[in-house]
């Protein structure tokens, strides 16, 4: 221990406030966020050149968390003044735990929610590519869980995408106010250490800066919202594995074989265990979202320790969530669909609309179509082919229709991968100078 | 009952899958949806002035749902066979209640989004005149509720705004996600009815269309995420109650008395009610988010009447949030801060950053004053007016700050607010349109 | 207002905190509870009998709550105080509204546990009718959603019950936690008047008396117990619905008419409306126990305000379990098993145990009948029939021990309506007494 | 993998419904499941002494879970193949993951329950204990967190203590229904075999058999109601955590040197971090038991992977559980209060009280009293003590009624302590039956 002079760090209730598990977690950002501290210190004179040089080198160095500290930052400037002597010792200045904890939770938020957008986008073009397969392939529709209308397996892929294409539209946005800085904001009032706080963000690739400092040390708002849309989206998830758990029972898909799993007792069992898990998870991350939003509330301002709980609880969602993806990535690439007959009632709505045409009103031709099929005469003039080509409505299953609509899904990724990529990019550069500075102060 | 030609209307069972209490919410959302369903069909020729006139009355002398129904949607197709005979019947073609009801939400939804992000913004603009008065006024910060460094009554409320600044943001991206044309995609695919969804979207004064029927018709993953965002928005909400309940506690405030109560049994009681309320309204607001998604999780792709289930905890919510945000407004309006005596060890930072001026390095000079502080021999040099003069941080309480401070948070204000005040005349001039043909219509 | 002299009545930051809405939930019991308080008063002889009979003829004349109050029970008191003259400004000694609210909440939440506890108990008996028809009735059982073994509608019906007879155990076990006395505990430490509060739980019909008068006043441990005991059965419910949603898919069962809906476009859907109600009302109530733990966590003892935005979610949560479980007796009173063709390789696990009879071991027999599942050459050499005549399980579906389980269930149900009904006649009793003595004294 | 012949057990898809990390916890519970399997086939004469005991040995011989396995009941039965030959190829036989899965659970829920109640108890006896020291030490009682009238440490404590004993016995009640054995059911239905579920109940120490098979197999009730009842039971304990990080920034208490950490950049800090997270672990258990309710809602009977998700979130609230009993135990037993000077407005109920012995009724005794409160001319005539020593309510803070609530405290809880150890008496017998058995084979 390094701050405190009192209690013994062996004992149990030490254990229990001791946030090194997860703290690991985000070690790199804790050291990246030192950095730009220390050079800040630098460019303000307030340490020299060779101090900043030797507290970079001291950080460089920090590869693990040793046991007998309180969290990462103790151990670290501990680890910085073993091994940078005085110049270790001028560190603390101008900054806390507290300022510096949010700066490293904000750069690891903005690493994984880069990756997930990334893997939502893969997993939209493979929905987009695969939909290209199915334009003609009839599938039922349901709703209800009822057969309803015929459509297509493109219409139901190009529904997944659609679905996916909004998720990510608002979890780029929550990804934009993450990447604020909150560094130089001390541990809730800043300090009286000249620190040029916008320097700080932009050698770090933040996009602005949290101003006030209260805000900047203790909201944990931003990191809700975003584990809140990636639940969101999980959910979105948890009803597509719902759909392969039921079109199995069906018989109308196949999934693959690394997707099945059997029975000890009962031989002939294809139980599909990837989607039940997928659907279950969505239940986890509902219940990680719960934690953070219990803990959150009513908190007092200024930083609490509640908030130090609240963290794993986001790694525990985006690992969910990455891996979610990649299993439908893996399963859409092989799923097959399977041919079936489908019962003509299907085909009822069809029926009623074409009575429209011979000026019946569209109520009283349903009626007429309701009658026959209740009394089991409905005998439909139609066939499943012919009624998806019959749609005329923009979003249909009518494969012309489809065409387009596959045309328009890739422009619109096109467009989000490009955005993704800019931003992404702009990250690079900035944090590129940050490197820039470090890599001239060690050559010196 | 219009639909169904078995059971029993005055069942319970009946009863039990009724929407009718909820529906009374969106009536004129649905009127209007309808209104642009059977315009577009004048516009296809599908029906022709004179019925689309007969049916636009009927629309508008529907001002109540009467009994026996399933739901809005039944009622008002009814309503209108009754009012509007045979011209009546030809309204069912090419919708469903799935996409109606989907359009009506958004609608809704749309509006209550603008009515909090309006009431928002008046709350951070009484947050921002009332930050000037106090940019003086000593006022302590808080860690671990523990007491902190000296702040300002000031610096305390623009962290308020800033809070509520990243809210306004992502919730407004909600919006976005939110007005989006579901109208035209019928029960689940569509229909062999040439309907232009792009007009019937552009009527309604939605930014775009939602492509895929499917997606259209059966998500409500954008009703989920904005609920979320406003969920979201109370937990910070209950964190300033949590602040009003404890300083009234330590003497710190005065609450204006239309927020407290007193006690039946003790006289002497002045209790923070509104503030016990507010914070118990986000813990409820959690509970309305978890209904939505512990019924949205895992439902099969389609239109489910879960889903119908879903929607009254959004208008509950947003209740909450506007007469929230009005109780706030209130009690900033009315707030005094109380003169404290407050403990000179909140000024032991200062202490210690005051020495390394002399050459001692932070960590030393901590330990030095921390022995002080500790063995009772604690007397600080400067005193709280000069801790909060000494702050050179950008967002930190030094008076002078603050001012540049206000300003900045007074502009992004500015910003947000015309940026909602073109969103809501975009929808106006959009929805004009459907009035001028609605007009149009009914004079001929 | 009676207490309070400052503020405004009308004033909508008043109308916040206001809790008449759910009060009116509560009148009855509000009355009970003031009457074994002045009854106590007068056997203390802190009032005399004539003062006593004119409340208890006051409290009998209130029966609305009107407007302009904080509460039922400040509006209470003050009718009192208007028809009872000086004897009503008597009745605030030695007691608060914290423990009147306590008691009244007790009191109404032990009427609604017995009446579901009622209600589970009509289930259960209709179940263990209904299995008694079903027998020797084929029904698939399943895992992962996939066709398992062969089974039987008796076997699925009395899952069922066994899975309401655990929960009702657990329930009753909450109901006696509930059935205790706050009465008499006042505001927070009791009162320097003579009040014997086991007298006063006597006259309630409760088991006991919470000792510790803070426990009395500020725990709402037993009222979470219960709504979570509640959800938990409707988690139990929420599977059922799912199956007879999937039932009906799989067209396994028809369910009665006044369960099912149709399609305003589709008209040959059977949409099992009241089963996906049922569903989603499972949710609701997670929402509600959700909304319910985030108001108690981290509440500071002794009465808050924000304990009374509990209370709402109890009744919501009671509502929606006895409508539910009739929705259920309707259900399962009307529905029919479908006679369907299975697949044969649900019969693989019974050739597998076959196989050993011929001292194969098990996992050999397992492969030996997996290979020929999935080379498709699998001839079944057993029926369904035969099947699930040759179960050994107890509880399993064969008809001879259905028959045993069917009257075990039966017992075990009988126990626990003599039970319950011992229960409610030793309440009913104790509150006779109150009841003679408030007879006595307006005969007198 | 030892069932299925598909895919690859490298498969990240594989891993991703792998449950082996949470399977090493019920390691011992699945090894004496199948021990009590093997025994019941040995004692129906299915496999002879040898194979039985070569079967028991490969058993005691499963230490760890090798990779490469789906879950704990493949790996050991593959294990059992490779070290007992055929006789390991007869255990599948009456069998399966699903009763065993169920099987182990209940034997380890019943272990942390019991484990849980101890420390309960154990926490229990420290509050009675301390109470004994504290029956004169004032102390203030809080309404609303405002100081509300005179109370004493010891009922503070005896309040704590009696919230602990109503969660003791809901739990303890729900340990019951958690000890009821589902061995022997089977995949969904039993078997064709000869298995004595009674016997096999008996010998690990159940108190019964749950019946119907689909009910012990697919059930998790008892499950989600223990962690119901455990986290209800964290409620509880959050709001002393409360109380104690409120106690400490007034003043009230001082919390011991272990309990307490300081700032990294505020040296005269000491915040109450224990509390602070035992705060938040309430928190954490509210969002286990939601991911617990989410994953549960609505799955279809029978046996889902989405249950093997659940098992975890029962593990980390229990572990939560236990480590927050020790930190309060360990607090308790070091906390110090410190004497205040408090308002003397509490005493204000005291003086009204008083004024009714003069035959002023109380609601104008109160209104006399509030005047003069609110005018600053209130002066109490009698002080702290005297007021604590007017008490006469059963529960309240006099000294004199306290001890006697420590009585009765002790009692209840020696009441409960015996009723525990009779029940781990009674399993305890049970299982060395099975041992006997065991140790009989193996010398053979």
């Amino acid at each position: 221990m390094l701050y405190r002079k009192w209690g013994n760090k062996e004992d149990e209730v030490v254990t229990f406030t001791s946030s090194i598990d997860t703290d690991n977690y985000i070690l790199n950002e804790v050291k990246l966020t030192m950095k730009a501290h220390v050079i800040e210190l630098y460019l303000q004179k307030i340490i020299n050149r060779d101090y900043c040089s030797k507290v970079l080198n001291a950080i460089n160095s920090f590869n693990s968390i040793p046991a007998g500290y309180e969290d990462i930052h103790e151990a670290l400037e501990d680890h910085i003044i073993k091994n940078a002597g005085e110049a270790g010792e001028w560190i603390g200045l101008g900054r806390s735990r507290n300022d510096h904890v949010a700066t490293a939770l904000r750069l690891k938020m903005r690493e994984e929610l880069i990756s997930i957008l990334q893997n939502v986008n893969e997993l939209r073009q493979l929905l987009i590519d695969k939909s290209k397969d199915y334009t003609d392939t009839l599938f039922p529709s349901f709703t209800h869980l009822q057969f309803a209308q015929p459509s297509t397996f493109s219409h139901y892929l190009l529904y997944l995408e659609e679905e996916l294409s909004s998720r990510w539209n608002i979890i780029f946005d929550s990804l934009k106010n993450v990447n604020r800085s909150p560094l130089g904001s001390g541990a809730i009032v800043g300090s009286n250490v000249e620190i040029d706080r916008n320097r700080e963000s932009e050698l770090l690739g933040f996009d602005s800066v949290i101003i006030n400092t209260i805000s900047a040390t203790s909201s944990r708002s931003d990191l809700i919202s975003s584990t809140m849309e990636l639940t969101n989206l999980m959910l979105s998830l948890s009803r597509i594995a719902e759909d392969m758990v039921v079109y199995s029972t069906l018989g109308l898909v196949k999934l693959p074989d690394n997707h099945v799993s059997t029975s000890s007792l009962m031989p002939q069992k294809r139980n599909p265990v990837t989607m039940e898990i997928l659907r279950s998870k969505a239940g986890e991350c509902i219940g990680f979202l719960n934690s953070m939003m219990a803990i959150y509330k009513g908190l007092p301002s200024g930083y609490d320790l509640d908030l130090q709980e609240i963290n794993k609880y986001f790694w525990n969602c985006t690992m969910i969530v990455n891996k979610s993806l990649l299993v439908l990535i893996s399963l859409f690439d092989g799923i097959k669909v399977i041919k079936k007959d489908l019962d003509p009632s299907m085909l009822a709505t069809d029926e009623a609309e074409k009575l429209t045409q011979s000026n019946i009103p569209y109520r009283k031709a349903y009626f007429t179509v309701a009658d026959k099929v209740r009394a089991g005469t409905f005998i439909p003039s139609i066939n499943f082919t012919e009624s998806i080509n019959l749609k005329k409505t923009e979003g249909s299953p009518n494969p012309n229709i489809l065409l387009n609509d596959i045309k328009y899904a890739q422009d619109r990724l096109e467009f989000d991968k490009k955005k993704l990529n800019n931003y992404i990019q702009n990250i690079t550069q900035k944090i590129s100078q940050l490197e820039a500075i470090e890599n001239d102060l060690q050559e010196g």
